[in-house]
């Protein structure tokens, strides 16, 4: 489908490469400062040499349309558009720089990034591998899907009321006893947050959470203008509240079950503490409980069981249990609350795709969702104890870890503070993608978070043999490298 | 599903409407200062008499449970967490009126809520009919789909490859060439708008548009901070831009083709005049295209089509020709603005469903797509002309509207101002609802946008008439009323 140099033409392949590049400045699609792609990416995706692809770069750049910038990459030049038309464009750079939104994280935009590429080891991602994902299933189920003209026209602001019925019913397995109407229906939980945020937080709140966070690494608060303030979880929890002193609004996010990044389990006990002293500090709970139905064992209750107050807002997803590519997920929440977060929902986007949420209503309503579960804590399971051993063979002297109780994540703890930004990069070039501490928890350069859910078990073994080598590039246990 | 008092109880019916009111209030589910259902909708939900209803509140209110607020309603009383466990509750009503986002206007959030009730005549949905809807096609199309497990997992930030390159494709009818890199796939275009505000405007940017405007109807720019501007279409319209002083950024916003509400199509001038203006200011235009496809006759075209300095950011989408709920929309435009608003989608929802992706890529690449859309326009049409007829005889005195050119508008003018907030709550009690002028023009009394897509010929019939009667209810052509 990409373009290539046509050699039939009577154009020099260089000439009719100098052209292509010419007409995308023009067309306004790359406009002044887009970075170019490689010259080696470019001599791939042309089936040239990559002399060739030089050649038209340097002539591009002697007749100013283009410009290298040491270390970054080959941009259009800024004056490309008098050069070509004379003409102006918009300096969309000056856009995007002086607009509200924050940019993610330049690791995180690699991470987004290298996880498109087929030949990189994801040793971090936090997500099901395709083949733990139920396709062909999903594929059948299709055919047995019976749509309603009204289901697939604008939802209702709450989403699908089928969907939200079955919820309810499914809930109770959790121990959460509640009505259609105080359920929302989002596009997964990342869109809860935002519109928590946007929804029921006046500026300058401050979002407390325990650090390392999830949070950190993605900013639905920050963006919104919170303040992002840690309280450990530890035995002095309700005095850490209490010495918090609260000026302005505030609200306390947690992964209470299979955190993430940590992989950490609250005891009931701790629950219980955090529920009641939030409840007498008036500090409302985000309760985000998306990993519960991955553990290997049976979970705690969820702290939304015990909520009598309206304090506790829920939420739940299918996104790491059947298929992220669904983006359903849900709130459980008092009815100001939810009337709210569904106004503003109307507001961002009409709601969620009405047939990803018929799929949802039709797996967890035939308990195909339940039975697919079973099977997919087994496998789970089945990579963990492989993972942990390949750890035992590989870092024993140089990590620890503890056993996973479930989910994704292994939460591997260097002896040594090497897990920094110029590690992280030194494994892309070798292929091979962490997530590296620091995106949960800024000064932690110790930890990664490692997932045995995704990489094959052998891209698994390889990856950890590529990161153990380049850490300890003296003491190799494996000599490939 | 819904909950009903249960006659073999040894508890009377008012007894157990009083514990089911008193479990929700306990439950957390109505916190303080949640309206109740009324007494009618709670009576007809329980099959009992409203007067049960009644004594129930009576009990509730005495006791201090509930409060009515004259003309408003029935609301959970401040005191009532006091009164049935002495403990406190986060007041989720405070928390909600101090935060960011603003709410949709009242009229909007009655027309949300009215659109969901089955007995309601719409004259104003904006929005295919069931019946014109090809339901039974895509439920069988589904069969087809076969998945791929990498498809389903988390989606690229730009969204599905295979969709990208198959519009760029199906964009070459509209004279539009681009490459898949500079289209972005977003949940329908009014999130393209929200990523927009946020992504690329500072704040207090000016937003101009053309009075009346779809977007005084919703406010992605307005929340965010941007100030919106009209600036009226007409042989001035040159001058207008140039008069309008820009301290601050700011971008044109404009539904060129089949314009929401009016209907008006910009000829081909008109649009090269604000082409040729917007470049020469440096002011960015949003062509916001989602019912070209619905033109009677063969449309003008785009904007984006003669863009050649990156200046136009184009918006299509299948909601208002295939399915809304599919929830598929797209942003063709610069690479540096694709990559900014990927980022943002990223950090927002992490990618639009894939399963509506996959839909919609198999109905373009197919063909499908084309051969519903000769059929659509026909019926469309066929409705349009049924409609103008009812109002020769129903509104000839006192209205004056255009011949629709496509889509799923008539902007009715009245002779006088009678289109007001009274109006529209009288035809909510006869179980008509209408979108007023004011929602896109807040000075504008005289207009009602009339859609003729979505009520059944029969229900335009019969709201017509209604609204003719409240209107003129001394000069009755109809005497049901």
């Amino acid at each position: 489908m990409k373009w290539k140099p046509n050699h039939q033409s009577h154009l020099t392949v260089r000439e009719q490469i100098i052209d292509w590049i010419k007409t995308h400045i023009e067309r306004g699609d790359w406009t002044v400062g887009t970075k170019l792609p490689t010259q080696r990416q470019l001599a791939a995706q042309f089936h040239v040499n990559r002399s060739t692809v030089q050649l038209a770069f340097d002539e591009l750049r002697a007749d100013g349309l283009i410009e290298s910038k040491m270390g970054s990459g080959v941009f259009v030049a800024n004056n490309s558009w008098n050069v070509l038309l004379n003409k102006s464009q918009p300096n969309w750079q000056h856009h995007i720089e002086s607009s509200l939104h924050k940019p993610n994280y330049h690791t995180i935009q690699l991470i987004n990034e290298y996880e498109q590429k087929e030949e990189v080891i994801r040793l971090g991602t936090g997500e099901l591998a395709p083949e733990l994902l139920p396709t062909r299933q999903i594929e059948q189920s299709l055919a047995q899907i019976s749509l309603d003209s009204k289901a697939i026209g604008y939802s209702s602001p709450k989403g699908s009321e089928k969907l939200r019925g079955i919820l309810c019913q499914h809930l109770k397995k959790r121990g959460i006893y509640t009505t259609p109407d105080n359920i929302l229906i989002v596009s997964g939980a990342l869109q809860a947050l935002q519109l928590i945020a946007v929804g029921l937080l006046e500026e300058g709140s401050t979002i407390l959470h325990e650090p390392p966070s999830y949070l950190n690494s993605v900013h639905p608060f920050q963006s919104a203008g919170m303040r992002i303030v840690s309280i450990s979880r530890n035995h002095h929890l309700a005095d850490n509240l209490r010495a918090h002193k609260r000026k302005r609004q505030s609200l306390f996010y947690c992964i209470p079950t299979l955190h993430n990044p940590t992989g950490y389990n609250w005891p009931a006990e701790e629950k219980k503490t955090l529920y009641n002293t939030c409840r007498e500090l008036q500090i409302p709970i985000i309760e985000d409980d998306v990993y519960h139905e991955l553990l290997f064992e049976k979970p705690a209750p969820a702290i939304k069981s015990w909520d009598t107050s309206g304090q506790v807002l829920y939420i739940g997803s299918i996104s790491k249990t059947l298929s992220p590519g669904l983006r359903v997920g849900w709130v459980v929440a008092p009815s100001p609350v939810i009337e709210r977060l569904a106004d503003i929902k109307m507001q961002t986007d009409y709601g969620s795709s009405a047939f990803s949420q018929e799929i949802a209503a039709h797996w967890i309503s035939s308990g195909l969702y339940e039975k697919h579960l079973i099977d997919l804590r087994e496998q789970l399971k089945r990579r963990a104890r492989f993972t942990e051993e390949l750890l035992e063979q590989t870092f024993r002297n140089m990590a620890t870890w503890k056993t996973s109780e479930g989910g994704f994540y292994i939460w591997l703890k260097f002896h040594q503070p090497v897990v920094n930004k110029a590690l992280f990069l030194n494994l892309l070039h070798h292929n091979v993608l962490i997530n590296p501490g620091y995106i949960y928890e800024p000064s932690d350069l110790q930890h990664i978070r490692l997932s045995y859910a995704y990489a094959s078990l052998e891209d698994l073994k390889q990856g950890l043999n590529i990161l153990r080598n380049l850490i300890q590039p003296g003491d190799r246990e494996d000599n490939r490298f």
